[in-house]
Protein backbone atom coordinates (compact mmCIF):
# COMPACT_ATOMS: atom_id res chain seq x y z
CA UNK A 1 0.00 0.00 0.00
CA UNK A 2 1.43 2.90 -1.18
CA UNK A 3 0.61 6.50 0.34
CA UNK A 4 2.87 9.00 -1.51
CA UNK A 5 3.18 9.48 -5.56
CA UNK A 6 5.51 11.82 -7.15
CA UNK A 7 4.74 14.04 -9.30
CA UNK A 8 6.11 17.66 -10.20
CA UNK A 9 3.60 20.51 -8.26
CA UNK A 10 1.57 22.21 -10.91
CA UNK A 11 2.74 25.89 -10.78
CA UNK A 12 6.79 25.46 -11.81
CA UNK A 13 8.63 27.03 -9.00
CA UNK A 14 11.27 30.09 -10.37
CA UNK A 15 15.24 28.71 -9.64
CA UNK A 16 16.26 30.50 -6.70
CA UNK A 17 18.91 33.31 -7.02
CA UNK A 18 22.33 31.46 -5.47
CA UNK A 19 24.21 34.01 -3.44
CA UNK A 20 27.10 31.63 -2.91
CA UNK A 21 28.29 28.53 -4.59
CA UNK A 22 26.38 25.22 -3.49
CA UNK A 23 29.18 22.68 -2.33
CA UNK A 24 28.10 21.10 0.64
CA UNK A 25 27.51 17.47 0.24
CA UNK A 26 24.54 17.60 2.53
CA UNK A 27 23.41 20.31 0.26
CA UNK A 28 24.17 18.48 -3.15
CA UNK A 29 21.50 15.71 -2.32
CA UNK A 30 19.27 17.72 -0.38
CA UNK A 31 15.71 16.30 -1.26
CA UNK A 32 12.69 18.92 -1.43
CA UNK A 33 9.87 17.28 0.28
CA UNK A 34 7.57 19.32 -1.55
CA UNK A 35 8.22 17.71 -4.76
CA UNK A 36 6.55 14.31 -3.60
CA UNK A 37 2.49 15.04 -3.09
CA UNK A 38 0.84 12.10 -0.89
CA UNK A 39 -2.77 11.34 -0.79
CA UNK A 40 -4.21 12.56 1.82
CA UNK A 41 -5.95 9.27 3.03
CA UNK A 42 -3.97 6.47 2.69
CA UNK A 43 -1.35 8.73 3.85
CA UNK A 44 -3.17 9.94 7.03
CA UNK A 45 -3.96 6.43 7.81
CA UNK A 46 -0.60 5.28 7.67
CA UNK A 47 0.34 7.92 9.65
CA UNK A 48 -2.14 6.95 12.38
CA UNK A 49 -1.66 3.35 12.24
CA UNK A 50 2.56 3.91 13.28
CA UNK A 51 1.47 6.61 16.11
CA UNK A 52 -0.94 3.41 17.66
CA UNK A 53 2.14 1.08 17.18
CA UNK A 54 4.54 3.45 19.26
CA UNK A 55 1.63 4.09 21.84
CA UNK A 56 2.14 0.15 22.24
CA UNK A 57 5.25 -0.11 22.26
CA UNK A 58 5.68 3.15 24.83
CA UNK A 59 2.99 1.53 26.45
CA UNK A 60 4.47 -2.08 27.01
CA UNK A 61 7.50 -0.06 28.11
CA UNK A 62 5.18 1.28 31.01
CA UNK A 63 4.01 -2.17 31.86
CA UNK A 64 7.96 -3.43 32.20
CA UNK A 65 9.61 -0.33 33.97
CA UNK A 66 12.33 -1.24 36.82
CA UNK A 67 10.95 1.80 38.52
CA UNK A 68 7.92 4.15 39.01
CA UNK A 69 9.96 7.09 38.16
CA UNK A 70 10.49 5.55 34.57
CA UNK A 71 7.03 3.96 34.48
CA UNK A 72 6.23 7.74 35.27
CA UNK A 73 8.16 9.66 32.40
CA UNK A 74 7.21 6.83 29.78
CA UNK A 75 3.47 7.05 30.36
CA UNK A 76 3.41 10.86 29.07
CA UNK A 77 5.06 10.06 26.65
CA UNK A 78 2.78 7.16 25.61
CA UNK A 79 0.02 9.54 26.24
CA UNK A 80 1.90 11.79 23.42
CA UNK A 81 2.03 9.01 20.75
CA UNK A 82 -2.05 8.32 21.20
CA UNK A 83 -2.85 12.27 21.74
CA UNK A 84 -0.85 11.99 17.80
CA UNK A 85 -2.87 8.97 16.99
CA UNK A 86 -6.45 10.20 17.44
CA UNK A 87 -5.21 13.55 15.99
CA UNK A 88 -4.37 12.01 13.01
CA UNK A 89 -7.97 9.75 13.19
CA UNK A 90 -10.31 13.11 13.35
CA UNK A 91 -8.37 13.92 9.66
CA UNK A 92 -9.72 10.98 8.82
CA UNK A 93 -12.90 11.71 10.07
CA UNK A 94 -12.88 15.50 8.59
CA UNK A 95 -12.55 13.53 5.32
CA UNK A 96 -15.74 11.30 5.83
CA UNK A 97 -13.87 7.96 5.99
CA UNK A 98 -13.95 5.18 8.10
CA UNK A 99 -10.65 5.77 10.17
CA UNK A 100 -10.13 1.60 10.86
CA UNK A 101 -10.85 0.50 7.03
CA UNK A 102 -7.72 3.21 6.29
CA UNK A 103 -5.48 1.83 8.43
CA UNK A 104 -6.27 -1.71 7.66
CA UNK A 105 -3.92 -2.11 4.52
CA UNK A 106 -0.95 -0.83 6.86
CA UNK A 107 -1.20 -3.67 9.14
CA UNK A 108 1.38 -5.97 7.17
CA UNK A 109 4.22 -3.00 6.64
CA UNK A 110 3.63 -1.93 10.44
CA UNK A 111 3.95 -5.33 12.34
CA UNK A 112 7.35 -5.27 11.75
CA UNK A 113 7.69 -2.34 14.49
CA UNK A 114 5.68 -4.77 16.77
CA UNK A 115 8.04 -7.66 15.91
CA UNK A 116 10.89 -4.74 17.59
CA UNK A 117 8.58 -4.04 20.62
CA UNK A 118 9.12 -7.95 21.57
CA UNK A 119 12.20 -9.32 20.75
CA UNK A 120 14.64 -7.88 22.93
CA UNK A 121 14.36 -6.92 26.99
CA UNK A 122 13.44 -3.42 28.24
CA UNK A 123 16.18 -1.56 26.75
CA UNK A 124 16.01 -2.48 23.18
CA UNK A 125 12.58 -1.89 23.58
CA UNK A 126 13.11 1.65 24.44
CA UNK A 127 16.09 1.87 21.47
CA UNK A 128 13.33 0.31 19.08
CA UNK A 129 10.90 3.22 19.83
CA UNK A 130 13.83 5.74 19.63
CA UNK A 131 15.20 4.64 16.68
CA UNK A 132 11.89 4.16 14.88
CA UNK A 133 9.94 6.65 16.07
CA UNK A 134 12.78 9.21 15.48
CA UNK A 135 13.68 8.04 11.96
CA UNK A 136 9.82 8.13 10.93
CA UNK A 137 7.69 11.11 13.00
CA UNK A 138 10.93 13.15 10.68
CA UNK A 139 9.92 11.70 7.82
CA UNK A 140 6.02 11.45 7.89
CA UNK A 141 6.20 15.23 8.85
CA UNK A 142 8.24 15.69 6.16
CA UNK A 143 5.69 14.37 3.26
CA UNK A 144 2.78 16.09 5.22
CA UNK A 145 4.50 19.10 3.46
CA UNK A 146 3.15 17.68 0.03
CA UNK A 147 -0.47 17.51 1.37
CA UNK A 148 -3.29 20.18 0.73
CA UNK A 149 -2.17 23.78 2.51
CA UNK A 150 -4.81 23.24 5.41
CA UNK A 151 -4.16 19.24 6.37
CA UNK A 152 -0.68 20.17 5.93
CA UNK A 153 -0.11 22.70 8.51
CA UNK A 154 -2.49 20.61 10.96
CA UNK A 155 -0.68 17.76 10.07
CA UNK A 156 2.71 19.10 10.82
CA UNK A 157 1.55 20.88 14.13
CA UNK A 158 0.61 16.65 15.19
CA UNK A 159 3.60 14.77 14.11
CA UNK A 160 5.82 17.67 15.20
CA UNK A 161 4.85 17.15 18.81
CA UNK A 162 7.66 16.20 21.13
CA UNK A 163 7.44 13.27 22.90
CA UNK A 164 9.17 10.44 23.52
CA UNK A 165 12.91 11.30 22.46
CA UNK A 166 13.75 12.94 25.57
CA UNK A 167 12.12 10.58 28.42
CA UNK A 168 14.25 7.37 25.95
CA UNK A 169 17.27 9.16 25.89
CA UNK A 170 17.70 9.86 28.90
CA UNK A 171 16.85 6.53 30.63
CA UNK A 172 19.18 4.44 27.65
CA UNK A 173 21.74 7.52 28.95
CA UNK A 174 21.32 6.59 32.69
CA UNK A 175 21.49 2.91 31.46
CA UNK A 176 24.20 2.77 29.44
CA UNK A 177 26.55 4.49 31.97
CA UNK A 178 25.72 2.48 34.51
CA UNK A 179 26.16 -1.02 32.64
CA UNK A 180 29.05 -1.81 31.00
CA UNK A 181 28.52 -4.15 28.02
CA UNK A 182 25.07 -2.38 27.02
CA UNK A 183 26.27 0.17 24.83
CA UNK A 184 27.55 -2.78 22.56
CA UNK A 185 24.79 -4.60 22.57
CA UNK A 186 22.73 -2.01 22.16
CA UNK A 187 24.85 -0.47 19.11
CA UNK A 188 24.09 -3.74 17.34
CA UNK A 189 20.78 -3.94 17.97
CA UNK A 190 20.04 -0.30 16.74
CA UNK A 191 21.77 -0.95 13.51
CA UNK A 192 19.54 -4.04 13.00
CA UNK A 193 16.63 -1.66 13.25
CA UNK A 194 17.40 0.16 10.34
CA UNK A 195 16.23 -1.70 7.57
CA UNK A 196 13.23 -2.83 8.71
CA UNK A 197 12.53 1.59 9.45
CA UNK A 198 13.64 2.00 5.90
CA UNK A 199 11.16 -0.57 4.54
CA UNK A 200 8.51 0.90 6.40
CA UNK A 201 8.86 4.41 4.57
CA UNK A 202 9.65 3.10 1.69
CA UNK A 203 6.60 1.28 1.75
CA UNK A 204 4.81 5.11 2.00
CA UNK A 205 6.19 5.86 -1.28
CA UNK A 206 4.66 4.83 -4.66
CA UNK A 207 5.51 2.54 -6.87
CA UNK A 208 4.06 3.08 -9.92
CA UNK A 209 6.86 4.91 -10.60
CA UNK A 210 9.63 2.71 -9.43
CA UNK A 211 12.40 3.29 -11.59
CA UNK A 212 12.56 6.96 -11.24
CA UNK A 213 11.84 6.98 -7.90
CA UNK A 214 14.70 4.95 -6.33
CA UNK A 215 16.94 7.75 -8.10
CA UNK A 216 14.54 10.15 -5.73
CA UNK A 217 14.40 8.25 -2.81
CA UNK A 218 17.63 7.43 -2.36
CA UNK A 219 18.68 10.91 -0.53
CA UNK A 220 15.39 10.71 1.20
CA UNK A 221 16.99 7.57 2.86
CA UNK A 222 20.60 9.22 3.40
CA UNK A 223 19.14 11.66 4.52
CA UNK A 224 17.05 9.32 7.25
CA UNK A 225 20.00 7.59 8.11
CA UNK A 226 22.35 10.25 9.10
CA UNK A 227 19.47 11.30 11.26
CA UNK A 228 19.81 8.11 13.15
CA UNK A 229 23.49 8.51 13.35
CA UNK A 230 22.99 11.12 14.99
CA UNK A 231 20.45 9.85 17.16
CA UNK A 232 23.00 7.14 18.27
CA UNK A 233 26.13 9.33 18.57
CA UNK A 234 23.78 11.56 21.42
CA UNK A 235 23.69 8.03 23.45
CA UNK A 236 27.39 7.25 22.14
CA UNK A 237 26.58 4.47 20.31
CA UNK A 238 28.09 3.59 17.17
CA UNK A 239 25.39 3.74 14.03
CA UNK B 1 -0.87 1.98 53.47
CA UNK B 2 -4.21 4.19 54.54
CA UNK B 3 -5.50 7.16 53.06
CA UNK B 4 -8.84 7.78 54.86
CA UNK B 5 -9.13 8.41 58.93
CA UNK B 6 -12.73 8.53 59.69
CA UNK B 7 -13.30 11.43 61.56
CA UNK B 8 -17.03 13.01 62.31
CA UNK B 9 -17.41 16.55 60.46
CA UNK B 10 -16.64 19.32 62.71
CA UNK B 11 -19.65 20.96 62.43
CA UNK B 12 -22.51 18.57 63.53
CA UNK B 13 -25.40 18.61 60.72
CA UNK B 14 -28.81 18.79 62.13
CA UNK B 15 -30.99 15.48 61.74
CA UNK B 16 -33.06 16.16 58.39
CA UNK B 17 -37.14 16.65 58.62
CA UNK B 18 -38.28 13.07 57.41
CA UNK B 19 -40.96 13.48 55.16
CA UNK B 20 -41.69 9.40 54.94
CA UNK B 21 -40.82 7.01 56.93
CA UNK B 22 -37.75 5.06 56.31
CA UNK B 23 -38.48 1.82 55.02
CA UNK B 24 -36.22 0.87 52.31
CA UNK B 25 -33.31 -1.68 53.65
CA UNK B 26 -31.20 -0.13 51.20
CA UNK B 27 -31.94 3.26 53.12
CA UNK B 28 -31.25 1.93 56.62
CA UNK B 29 -27.71 1.04 55.57
CA UNK B 30 -27.25 4.14 53.08
CA UNK B 31 -23.58 5.55 54.32
CA UNK B 32 -22.69 8.93 53.91
CA UNK B 33 -19.42 9.13 52.58
CA UNK B 34 -18.64 12.35 53.88
CA UNK B 35 -18.00 11.34 56.61
CA UNK B 36 -14.97 10.21 55.75
CA UNK B 37 -11.88 12.07 55.85
CA UNK B 38 -9.48 11.25 53.29
CA UNK B 39 -6.14 12.50 53.91
CA UNK B 40 -5.44 14.35 50.24
CA UNK B 41 -1.82 13.46 49.83
CA UNK B 42 -2.44 9.94 50.24
CA UNK B 43 -5.63 9.92 48.80
CA UNK B 44 -4.40 11.46 45.43
CA UNK B 45 -1.18 9.29 45.41
CA UNK B 46 -3.06 5.91 45.66
CA UNK B 47 -5.81 6.95 43.20
CA UNK B 48 -3.22 8.42 40.93
CA UNK B 49 -1.42 5.00 40.62
CA UNK B 50 -4.66 3.01 40.59
CA UNK B 51 -5.53 4.62 37.20
CA UNK B 52 -2.18 3.97 36.41
CA UNK B 53 -3.23 0.53 37.03
CA UNK B 54 -5.89 0.68 34.54
CA UNK B 55 -3.52 2.49 31.74
CA UNK B 56 -1.59 -0.82 32.13
CA UNK B 57 -4.46 -2.95 31.36
CA UNK B 58 -6.18 -0.77 28.95
CA UNK B 59 -3.29 -0.87 27.03
CA UNK B 60 -2.54 -4.35 27.29
CA UNK B 61 -5.73 -5.01 25.61
CA UNK B 62 -5.14 -2.44 23.17
CA UNK B 63 -1.83 -4.58 22.44
CA UNK B 64 -3.32 -7.85 22.18
CA UNK B 65 -7.04 -6.78 20.62
CA UNK B 66 -7.94 -9.13 17.89
CA UNK B 67 -9.13 -6.47 15.31
CA UNK B 68 -8.20 -2.94 14.93
CA UNK B 69 -11.45 -1.67 15.72
CA UNK B 70 -11.57 -3.33 19.06
CA UNK B 71 -7.67 -1.91 19.64
CA UNK B 72 -9.44 1.89 18.13
CA UNK B 73 -12.07 1.74 20.86
CA UNK B 74 -9.73 0.82 23.57
CA UNK B 75 -7.28 2.85 22.82
CA UNK B 76 -9.25 5.98 23.41
CA UNK B 77 -10.62 4.15 26.98
CA UNK B 78 -6.53 3.86 27.91
CA UNK B 79 -6.13 7.66 26.88
CA UNK B 80 -8.45 8.26 29.37
CA UNK B 81 -7.52 6.41 32.23
CA UNK B 82 -3.97 7.85 31.64
CA UNK B 83 -5.18 11.57 31.42
CA UNK B 84 -7.15 10.58 34.92
CA UNK B 85 -3.64 9.61 35.90
CA UNK B 86 -1.97 12.86 34.84
CA UNK B 87 -4.51 14.97 36.28
CA UNK B 88 -4.35 13.88 39.54
CA UNK B 89 -0.70 13.90 39.71
CA UNK B 90 -1.04 17.41 38.64
CA UNK B 91 -2.99 18.04 41.68
CA UNK B 92 -0.19 16.28 43.76
CA UNK B 93 2.37 18.65 42.31
CA UNK B 94 0.17 21.85 43.42
CA UNK B 95 0.87 20.05 46.86
CA UNK B 96 4.47 20.31 46.44
CA UNK B 97 4.86 16.82 46.68
CA UNK B 98 6.66 14.11 44.74
CA UNK B 99 4.19 12.04 42.98
CA UNK B 100 6.66 9.15 42.56
CA UNK B 101 7.33 9.18 45.85
CA UNK B 102 3.92 9.14 47.03
CA UNK B 103 2.61 6.46 44.91
CA UNK B 104 4.82 3.88 45.61
CA UNK B 105 3.66 2.65 49.00
CA UNK B 106 0.50 1.75 47.02
CA UNK B 107 2.09 -0.58 44.45
CA UNK B 108 1.81 -3.83 46.83
CA UNK B 109 -2.21 -3.23 47.14
CA UNK B 110 -2.15 -2.41 43.05
CA UNK B 111 -0.01 -5.16 42.17
CA UNK B 112 -3.71 -7.25 42.36
CA UNK B 113 -4.52 -5.67 39.54
CA UNK B 114 -2.20 -6.08 37.82
CA UNK B 115 -1.86 -10.06 38.18
CA UNK B 116 -5.90 -9.56 37.24
CA UNK B 117 -4.55 -7.89 33.67
CA UNK B 118 -1.67 -10.81 32.88
CA UNK B 119 -3.64 -14.25 34.08
CA UNK B 120 -6.46 -14.65 31.71
CA UNK B 121 -7.17 -14.52 28.11
CA UNK B 122 -8.29 -11.20 26.36
CA UNK B 123 -11.90 -11.35 27.74
CA UNK B 124 -10.89 -11.76 31.14
CA UNK B 125 -8.54 -8.80 30.91
CA UNK B 126 -11.15 -6.94 29.49
CA UNK B 127 -14.28 -8.14 32.07
CA UNK B 128 -11.27 -7.54 34.72
CA UNK B 129 -10.98 -3.75 33.74
CA UNK B 130 -14.61 -3.85 33.77
CA UNK B 131 -15.20 -4.77 37.42
CA UNK B 132 -11.95 -3.16 39.08
CA UNK B 133 -12.38 0.04 37.40
CA UNK B 134 -16.14 -0.27 37.86
CA UNK B 135 -15.97 -0.88 41.47
CA UNK B 136 -12.76 1.47 42.57
CA UNK B 137 -13.84 4.64 40.21
CA UNK B 138 -16.74 4.89 41.85
CA UNK B 139 -15.18 4.47 45.17
CA UNK B 140 -12.57 7.07 44.91
CA UNK B 141 -15.08 9.45 43.38
CA UNK B 142 -17.30 9.19 46.39
CA UNK B 143 -14.11 9.24 49.00
CA UNK B 144 -13.19 12.33 47.17
CA UNK B 145 -16.37 14.38 48.63
CA UNK B 146 -14.37 14.16 51.73
CA UNK B 147 -11.41 15.93 50.72
CA UNK B 148 -10.97 20.33 50.78
CA UNK B 149 -13.89 21.59 48.57
CA UNK B 150 -11.90 22.93 46.11
CA UNK B 151 -9.44 19.63 45.48
CA UNK B 152 -12.55 17.72 46.12
CA UNK B 153 -14.58 19.71 42.86
CA UNK B 154 -11.92 19.08 40.70
CA UNK B 155 -10.98 15.15 41.73
CA UNK B 156 -15.12 14.46 41.51
CA UNK B 157 -14.63 15.62 38.09
CA UNK B 158 -11.51 13.77 37.23
CA UNK B 159 -12.69 10.44 38.27
CA UNK B 160 -15.97 10.49 36.96
CA UNK B 161 -15.07 10.90 33.24
CA UNK B 162 -16.59 7.97 31.64
CA UNK B 163 -14.17 5.91 29.87
CA UNK B 164 -13.78 2.36 29.43
CA UNK B 165 -17.20 1.49 30.77
CA UNK B 166 -18.99 1.41 27.52
CA UNK B 167 -16.35 0.12 25.15
CA UNK B 168 -15.79 -3.01 27.50
CA UNK B 169 -19.21 -3.79 27.78
CA UNK B 170 -19.63 -3.62 24.26
CA UNK B 171 -16.92 -5.95 23.12
CA UNK B 172 -17.76 -8.38 26.06
CA UNK B 173 -21.67 -8.43 24.78
CA UNK B 174 -20.69 -9.40 21.56
CA UNK B 175 -18.32 -11.81 22.49
CA UNK B 176 -21.12 -13.53 24.90
CA UNK B 177 -23.59 -13.45 22.23
CA UNK B 178 -21.23 -15.59 19.90
CA UNK B 179 -19.35 -17.91 22.14
CA UNK B 180 -21.81 -20.35 23.98
CA UNK B 181 -19.56 -21.63 26.86
CA UNK B 182 -17.86 -17.97 27.42
CA UNK B 183 -20.47 -16.34 30.21
CA UNK B 184 -19.76 -19.70 32.61
CA UNK B 185 -16.36 -19.29 32.46
CA UNK B 186 -17.00 -15.04 32.69
CA UNK B 187 -18.92 -15.10 35.40
CA UNK B 188 -16.74 -17.35 37.66
CA UNK B 189 -14.10 -14.77 36.37
CA UNK B 190 -15.94 -11.49 37.93
CA UNK B 191 -16.55 -13.47 41.27
CA UNK B 192 -12.82 -13.76 41.37
CA UNK B 193 -11.97 -10.47 41.14
CA UNK B 194 -14.33 -8.85 43.42
CA UNK B 195 -11.94 -10.42 46.68
CA UNK B 196 -9.17 -8.42 45.67
CA UNK B 197 -11.12 -5.47 44.81
CA UNK B 198 -12.34 -5.31 47.70
CA UNK B 199 -9.08 -5.39 49.71
CA UNK B 200 -7.85 -2.23 47.76
CA UNK B 201 -10.92 -0.29 48.49
CA UNK B 202 -9.60 -1.34 52.23
CA UNK B 203 -6.48 -0.61 52.12
CA UNK B 204 -7.61 3.13 51.10
CA UNK B 205 -9.76 3.03 54.68
CA UNK B 206 -7.65 4.17 57.90
CA UNK B 207 -6.90 1.13 60.08
CA UNK B 208 -6.32 2.73 63.40
CA UNK B 209 -10.07 2.52 64.54
CA UNK B 210 -10.68 -0.49 62.99
CA UNK B 211 -13.08 -1.95 65.36
CA UNK B 212 -15.42 1.06 64.59
CA UNK B 213 -14.24 0.89 61.47
CA UNK B 214 -15.07 -2.31 60.29
CA UNK B 215 -18.82 -1.88 61.67
CA UNK B 216 -19.22 1.68 59.61
CA UNK B 217 -17.31 -0.04 56.29
CA UNK B 218 -19.77 -3.03 55.74
CA UNK B 219 -22.59 -0.66 54.53
CA UNK B 220 -19.58 0.41 51.85
CA UNK B 221 -18.57 -2.56 50.50
CA UNK B 222 -22.45 -4.15 50.66
CA UNK B 223 -22.90 -1.15 47.86
CA UNK B 224 -20.19 -2.22 46.26
CA UNK B 225 -20.99 -5.47 45.88
CA UNK B 226 -24.67 -4.40 44.97
CA UNK B 227 -22.89 -2.04 42.01
CA UNK B 228 -21.07 -4.97 40.98
CA UNK B 229 -24.00 -7.48 40.77
CA UNK B 230 -25.78 -4.34 38.38
CA UNK B 231 -22.74 -4.51 36.22
CA UNK B 232 -22.55 -8.14 35.77
CA UNK B 233 -26.36 -8.36 34.83
CA UNK B 234 -25.86 -6.09 32.38
CA UNK B 235 -23.55 -8.43 30.58
CA UNK B 236 -25.99 -11.18 31.47
CA UNK B 237 -23.65 -12.49 34.34
CA UNK B 238 -24.44 -13.94 37.25
CA UNK B 239 -22.19 -12.08 39.92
Amino acid sequence: MCVVSWISRRVPRPEAPRLRPRVAPTELTKVDFTELIPEPVPFLGQAAYIQLEFFEGLSRAVGTAPTLGAKEGLSAAAGVALGKHHDLIAELRRMDVEPVDVMAPFAPATARLHHAWSEGDWYELLLAIHVTSGMLDGYFASLANGLPTDVARRVRGILDRGGAGLVLEGELAAAIAAEPGLADRLALWGRSLVGDTLLIARSALHASDARGLDEKVEPIFTELIADHTRRMDALGLTA
